[in-house]
C-alpha cells in the first residue's frame, strides 16, 4: 500500500521530508509491538507478526547458501529448543530428587562414610547391610547416637525430635527468606500463574531466571522441611521457567510472545513428564489443564520434549530402581466387578475432600491477603513448619517424606516386604511365592498401622489446607495423592478383611474363595490418590493416563477411570471451580476459562461506553492535531481508539494502540523537523492537500490497525466470548448497521462473566 | 427483542394480522435450521442453538419433578450414547476379527469336527494336537485332501492354489457387488470422508444404517479375499456410523449438527481403540488427524468410549490370548544407541515410501476418475484380487492374512518359536532360557526366509497402490505396516547376523560381545511399521503412542519416536499432504485443512464480487417486494444475501440464508392472507407505515442474522483462514468504513488457497 502513497504524494510534501517520513516510518519504532507488564497480548497480532517474519526469512532463503542455511537453522531452532528444555528440565529434576532425599534424611541422623549419601544409599553401599534389614547399617548413624553415644531410650528420642523440629525450622526459614529477598515470585505452585500467562497474560519475570534459580533451590529446602507439599507443581513452573530461558536464545521466539507460549506449553508437559515419569500424560496435562492454544505442532514438540526429559531423569536415576518415581507399582492381580463399589466410594470421598480443600483453602488464602496475617510471611511459615514437624514426628508415616509414604501404600504386600503394613498372619506351611499370596488375617502390625494411618489422614487433610498459599514452593498434587491413598488403603484393608473373614457372603462368594488373592489393598490406594486428586484439581483423562504410565498396565485404567469420573461428577456437583481456577479468580488475573456461557446477554448490553457514560475516546482520520492526541492520551487510559472517518458519520476505518500513538508521537516529536503541537495528525492513505503555512503533519497510517475485530451489537455475548477465547482477541468493536458504536474488551467480558455468575467483578486485575 | 415490536406496533397492524405473524414466525418453520446434502454447517449457529435448547431445559427444570428428570437425562445422555458406541462398536470389531479369521483359513481348509471353527480353533479344541505342530492336527483338513484323499503331490498343490483363487474371487465379488448395489459411501477406507464431515461437511447417508451393515459384511469379505488392505480405517468408519445410529435417539444430537460432529470424533476414538488395542492412541488419533472441533469435554468422553469399546472387544476376545490385538509384543532385551542409525534408515525407508504410495496411488486413482477404467469397479475389484490371489499363493509370506504376517514378524525369537524365521543354529550346550538366547548365526531357514520376504515386499508395494480406493472397503494401516515391518525385519536380521559375525568391529564392541543378546529383528519390524505408517499418514503422537500401547513399554518409545519423526521429515519434504488430505483434494471436498496460510493477501483480493462482476446481491431493508426477493432467488445460487439500509448507504444489517427465505416465503404465501406479490418485504424492527390500500406486508426479521460475521477489506488472508477455521464459518462479509463491499465464503476461501498453492482450484465441490 505504501508505495502507492509515495507516488501519489506531491512535489511539495515531498520536499517537507514526506520522504524521510516514510523511511522513517518503514522502520519499526523501539518497542513497537511489545507489551507492558500486566497487559493481555492479542494473539492475532503476533500470529501474524510471525507469518511476516516466516515469509522474510523464506524470500531470503533464496539469496544466497547462507540464508538458507539461516532459514534451516530458524526452522530446527523449535527442535533444538525442546531439545534443551527436556534436557534441563530432567537434570533439574534429578538434581532435586537427589537433594531432597538426602536432605529429608539428614533431619534425622548422617551417613559417616559419606555425609552426601542418603540413608538409603550409604546402606546400599555397606558391606554389613542384610536384606531383612536394608535400612540399618552401622555407617548410618542417627543424631542421638552420633551426638550421645545412645540410639535408645527418651533421652535419645527426645534429642533426635528436637534436632529433626530445629532441622525442619532451619529449612523451612532459609527456603521463604530466599523467597522473600531474591523472587517473590518463586512461592506457590505457580500452576494458576502459568495458566493464565498461557492465555495471554504478561507477567514480567516470573518465569526469570532468578526465579528459576531460587524456585530450585528453595523446592528442595521446602521439600525437605517435611512440610505437607510436594514437588510437582513447582517443577512445571521450573520446567516453563527453562522453556522462557530457552526462548531467549532465539529472537523466533523471544520476540514474540505467542510463539513463546507455545514453547512454554510444551515446557509444561516436560515439567509433569519428570514429576510423574509419565511424558504421554504430560502432555495431557498441558493439553487439558494449563494451555490455551495449542496448535497440532505443538503436541508433537511437547511429547518430544517431555520424553527428552523423562530420559534425562532416568538416566540421573536419583531412585536407583531405573524408574522415573518412586511411587511406580505392578500389580499381579485381577480387579474384580464388585470392587466398583468401594472403588466408587473411595471417588466420593475423592470428591468431598477436593470440595474441602478448595473452599477452606480459598477461605484461609483469602484471610491471609485482607488481614494482618499477609504481614508476616517468614513467621507464618516457620509456625506452620514447626507444628508440623512437632506433630509429625511421632508417626512414622507422617515423619518420612511424603512421596516415600504414598511409595509404601501403592505397594502390595509381596513375600519379602517387612513393612509393619504387611505383618500379616502366615499359615505355616505356605509356600511362599513371590507374587500369588493368598488373603491371610491381619497381624497387630497391620490394626497398629491402621490407627497410625487414622491419625497420619486427619493430619494431612488439616495441615494441607494451611501449607498451600503459603510463600514458599509448594505443590499439593503429592499431599492430595497422601491423602486419598491414606483413605484406600485403609478402605482395602478393611474389604480384605471383611473377604478373609466372610468367605461366604454372597458378594465374596464368586470371587473370593478362601486360598485366593483376590483384594490388593495397594490398588486401593492407588485409586484413592487418583480420586483425591482428581477431586482437587479436576483433573481427567490426564489424570487417568498418568496414573496408567505409573501402573503401566491397561488392566487398572477402569478402577481409576470409575474413581476420576465419580470425584469430579460430586466435587462439580458442589462448585465447578478446580483449585487453579479458584486461586486465579482469588488472584484476580484475567482468564478466559473454556467452561461454556450461557447466559441471554447481548454484545450491546457489555459494551462501553453504557447508558450514562461520555461517549466514545475516537479519533477522526484526518481532523486530530497532535495536541488533541496528546490531550487524549492524557486524560484517559485505554489501551487504544478507534479510528473514524469522522465523528458525525461515525464509520470505523482501524484501530490504534495507546502504546504505539505515545511512540510514535515522542519519535515524530524528537526526530522530524517541524512536528509541533497543532501538526495534524491524518491517518488515511493520502495527505491531505494542506497549505504551505500549516506545520508539518504526522502521518501514522503504519501504526493504525486497518482490519480491527467488529461484532454487531446484536451479536449474543456467547458468540463473543467464543471470539475472544478462540481468537485471543484484547478488543472488539461493536458497530450497528456500519456505525461505531462502542467497545468491548477483554476486561469488560470477565467483568460481564463474574456478574452473571454473581462473583465480585471489581477483583479482576487491570488488563 | 420481539415483544418490544409488539408493543411499538400500531392498531392498524395489528388489525392487518400482524399478531398472527407474530406468532406463526415465533413457530419455528419445519426444516429451518437444518442443511441441504453437499452444504457446510456453520458451527456458531448450532453451537448457540444448542445453548438456547440447554437454556430452556434447565429453566424448564425448576417448574416440575418431572422436567428436572427429563434435564437429569439430558445431561447424561452424552455418556449414554458414548456407552453404546463402545459396546457396538466393541462387539462388531469382535465379531468383524473372528468372521475374517474363519473366512480367512476357509481359502486353505476346513475344520471337519465343526465348520465354523478357524485352523487355529479347530486344532486347539483337539486333543491329538502336540506343542511342537501346533498347526497340524487330523481335524483340520486341506481341501484337496479333503476331495481327494491326497495332501501331497503337484496335483493336491494346485487344487489347493485353485481353490485359494476361486474363493479370493467369489468374496471380493461378493464384496464389491454389496457395495455397488446397497451402499456406494462403504467403500473406501472412509477417513478422507470423515474428516470432511467433522469439518462441517454435510454428506447424507455416509454415516447411514446401511453403510454400516454393507461395511460390517464387506468388509470381513474384503480382508477375508487376501486383497492387500486393512481393517483398521474402515472400523473407524464403522464406530462413526455407531456413533450416528445412536445420535438419532438423542434429540440433543440428532436435530445438532454440531454436536452430532462431537460424538462422532468421540466414534472415531473408539475406532482406533479396538482396531489397535489402543483407547489412548485412539483419542489422540482422534484428536491429531479426524477431529476438527474438539473440546475438553470430548477428549473425556472420547476416552470413555475407547475404554469401553476395548473392553467390550477384550471380553469376545477373539485372538483368543486376552489381548486386543494379533500382534501384541513383549520384547526383553533392550536396545543401544548405535541401534539409531538401522531405525532411522527405516525412517527414512518409511518417509520414501510414504511419498511414493501417496503419489503412484493418487495417479492411479486419478486415472480412475478420468478414464473408463472407473466404469468398471466389479470387474476392477475381481483383476485386482485374482492377481493378488494367484502371486500371493505360493509365497508363504503373502499367502497367510497380512496381520498374521505383522505379528509374526513383529516376535522375537524365543526358544519354543517354530517359525522359518527363526531357524538358528543352536550351540549344542546352551541351556536355552525361554528370553534370553544370545545371537546365532542364521540357519538355512532364516535365508529362504529372507528371500521370500524381499518377494513379498516387492508384492505389497506394488498391489497396495493398486488396492487403495477401490470400491470395497479398504484401509491402507495393515498393508503400510506390513510393507514396513518386512523391510525392518530383513534389515533386523541383517544386523543381527552382521554382529554376530563381527563382534570385533569397533561399533558392535561396545554392546554386542559374543554370546550377547544384543539384536532384536522384531523390534527393527515394529520400527519400520511404525515408519512406513508415519510416511503415508504422517501422523505423529497417535502413532507412537499407538505403538507403544502394542508393546507395553516406554523403553522402545525412542526408536519408535526416532523412526516416526525421521519418516515424517522425509516425506514433507517431498509434499507436506498425507494419503487422506491427498484423497480429500483429490475427491474435491470442501476441507480446510489445519496448515499455515502463509502468503500475504488480503480479504479485498478474494471477496466477490470481483472487479468486474456485476454488483453483490444484496436485499435492502424496507423497500423489497416478495417478487423481487423470488426473482433475486431464482436468478442467484448464492446460499445466502445480505441485508443493506439501503443500496445508496451500502450500510449492512444482517444476512439471511436463502434456505430460510425461500421457505418463509412459502409459508407465507400458504398460510398468511394478503401476502402477494407485490407485498413488501421488510427486515427492520417495526413496519414501516404503509396506506390501507397496500397489500399486507411481509415481516421477516425473525430469519435476519443480525450478527453476520464482517471483516474490513484490508484484513490479511492468514486472518480470515484462521477465523473460518477456529470459528468454523460458512461465509463472512468484507466491509470499508462500515460499507458492504463484498463476501467472502468457504469456498471462495478454499479456492484462493488451492490458487496460492498452484493447483486447480475448480476442484472444489460446491458447498
Amino acid at each position: 500500500m505504501e508505495p502507492d502513497a509515495i507516488s501519489n504524494a506531491t512535489p511539495t510534501e515531498e520536499m517537507n521530508g514526506a520522504g524521510n517520513l516514510m523511511d522513517f516510518l518503514d522502520e519499526p519504532f523501539p518497542d513497537v509491538g511489545t507489551y507492558e507488564d500486566f497487559h493481555t497480548i492479542d494473539w492475532l497480532r503476533e500470529k501474524s507478526r510471525d507469518t511476516d517474519r516466516h515469509r522474510k526469512i523464506t524470500n531470503k532463503s533464496k539469496e544466497s547458501i547462507w540464508e538458507f542455511i539461516k532459514s534451516l537453522l530458524d526452522a530446527w531452532s523449535g527442535w533444538v529448543v525442546m531439545l534443551l528444555i527436556g534436557l534441563l528440565s530432567g537434570t533439574l529434576a534429578g538434581v532435586i530428587d537427589l537433594a531432597v532425599d538426602w536432605m529429608t534424611d539428614l533431619k534425622e541422623g548422617v551417613c559417616l562414610s559419606a555425609f552426601w549419601y542418603s540413608h538409603e544409599q550409604c546402606c546400599w553401599t555397606s558391606n554389613e547391610t542384610t536384606f531383612d534389614d536394608r535400612d540399618k547399617c552401622p555407617q548410618w548413624q542417627k543424631w542421638a547416637e552420633l551426638m550421645t553415644g545412645y540410639n535408645e531410650g527418651a533421652g535419645a528420642y527426645l534429642l533426635n525430635y528436637f534436632l529433626y523440629v530445629m532441622w525442619a525450622l532451619c529449612f523451612s526459614f532459609l527456603a521463604v527468606s530466599l523467597v522473600r529477598v531474591f523472587a517473590p515470585y518463586a512461592c506457590g505452585s505457580g500452576i494458576p500463574e502459568i495458566k493464565t500467562i498461557l492465555s495471554g497474560f504478561i507477567i514480567r519475570g516470573y518465569l526469570g531466571k532468578w526465579t528459576l534459580l531460587i524456585k530450585t533451590v528453595t523446592l528442595v529446602l521446602a521439600v525437605s522441611s517435611g512440610l505437607s507439599l510436594g514437588k510437582e507443581g513447582p517443577l512445571v513452573h521450573v520446567a516453563c521457567c527453562c522453556g522462557n530461558l530457552f526462548c531467549s536464545l532465539f529472537s523466533k521466539y523471544s520476540k514474540n510472545e505467542g510463539k513463546r507460549r507455545e514453547v512454554l506449553s510444551a515446557a509444561a508437559a516436560a515439567g509433569v513428564s519428570v514429576a510423574f515419569g509419565a511424558p504421554i500424560g504430560g502432555v495431557l496435562f498441558s493439553l487439558e489443564e494449563v494451555s490455551y492454544y495449542f496448535p497440532l505442532k505443538t503436541l508433537w514438540r511437547s511429547f518430544f520434549a517431555a520424553l527428552v526429559a523423562a530420559f534425562t531423569l532416568r538416566s540421573i536415576n536419583p531412585f536407583g530402581n531405573n524408574r522415573l518415581v518412586l511411587f511406580y507399582v505392578e500389580y499381579h492381580t485381577p480387579w474384580y466387578m464388585a470392587e466398583l463399589v468401594p472403588f466408587i466410594l473411595l471417588g466420593v470421598f475423592g470428591g468431598l475432600w477436593g470440595t474441602l480443600f478448595i473452599r477452606a483453602n480459598i477461605a484461609w488464602c483469602r484471610r491471609r491477603k485482607t488481614t494482618q496475617l499477609g504481614k508476616y510471611p517468614v513467621l507464618e511459615v516457620i509456625a506452620v513448619a514447626g507444628i508440623t514437624a512437632i506433630l509429625a514426628f511421632p508417626n512414622p508415616y507422617t515423619r518420612r517424606s511424603t512421596s516415600q509414604l504414598i511409595s509404601e501404600l501403592f505397594n502390595d504386600c509381596g513375600a519379602l516386604e517387612s513393612s509393619q503394613l504387611c505383618d500379616y498372619y502366615n499359615s505355616p506351611n505356605m509356600t511362599r511365592p513371590v507374587d500369588d499370596i493368598p488373603d491371610r488375617p491381619a497381624g497387630p502390625g497391620v490394626y497398629a498401622a491402621l490407627w497410625q494411618l487414622s491419625l497420619a489422614l486427619i493430619f494431612k487433610v488439616v495441615i494441607t489446607i494451611f501449607t498451600f498459599g503459603m510463600k514458599i514452593p509448594s505443590g499439593l498434587f503429592i499431599p492430595s495423592m497422601a491423602v486419598g491413598a491414606i483413605a484406600g488403603r485403609i478402605v482395602g484393608i478393611a474389604v480384605e478383611q471383611m473377604a478373609y473373614h466372610h468367605h461366604d457372603w454372597i458378594i465374596f462368594k464368586n470371587w473370593c474363595r478362601p486360598g485366593a488373592d483376590c483384594v490388593t489393598p495397594g490398588l486401593y490406594a492407588m485409586v484413592g490418590a487418583a480420586a483425591c486428586l482428581g477431586g482437587v484439581t479436576r483433573m481427567t483423562v490426564s489424570l487417568v493416563v498418568i496414573m496408567f504410565e505409573l501402573t503401566g498396565g491397561l488392566e487398572y485404567i477402569v478402577p481409576l477411570m470409575a474413581a476420576a469420573v465419580t470425584s469430579k461428577w460430586v466435587a462439580d456437583a458442589f462448585n465447578k471451580e478446580g483449585i487453579y481456577e479458584a486461586h486465579i479468580r482469588l488472584n484476580g488475573y484475567p482468564y478466559l476459562d473454556q467452561d461454556e456461557f450461557t447466559h441471554r446477554t447481548l454484545a450491546t448490553d457489555v459494551m462501553r461506553p453504557r447508558r450514562n457514560d461520555p461517549p466514545l475516546a475516537v479519533l477522526t482520520q484526518d481532523s486530530t492535531t497532535v495536541e488533541d492526541v496528546e490531550t487524549l492520551i492524557k486524560d484517559t487510559d485505554y489501551n487504544g481508539f478507534p479510528v473514524v472517518v469522522s465523528r458525525e458519520s461515525e464509520r470505523l476505518i482501524g484501530f490504534v494502540q495507546r502504546r504505539d500513538l505515545t511512540l510514535a508521537i515522542k519519535t515524530a516529536r524528537q526526530k522530524q523537523d517541524g512536528v509541533v503541537s497543532n501538526s495534524m495528525v491524518y491517518f488515511t492513505e493520502d495527505a491531505p492537500q494542506l497549505p504551505a503555512s500549516c506545520p508539518q503533519p504526522l502521518k501514522l497510517r503504519r501504526i493504525l490497525n486497518l482490519s480491527p475485530f467488529t461484532v454487531t451489537d446484536h451479536t449474543p455475548m456467547e458468540t463473543v466470548v467464543d471470539i475472544f477465547r478462540k481468537l485471543g482477541l484484547r478488543q472488539c468493536l461493536v458497530t450497528r448497521s456500519g456505525r461505531l458504536l462502542g467497545i468491548i474488551t477483554k476486561k469488560d467480558v470477565l467483568r460481564h462473566m463474574a456478574q452473571m455468575t454473581n462473583q465480585d467483578p471489581e477483583s479482576i486485575m487491570f488488563n
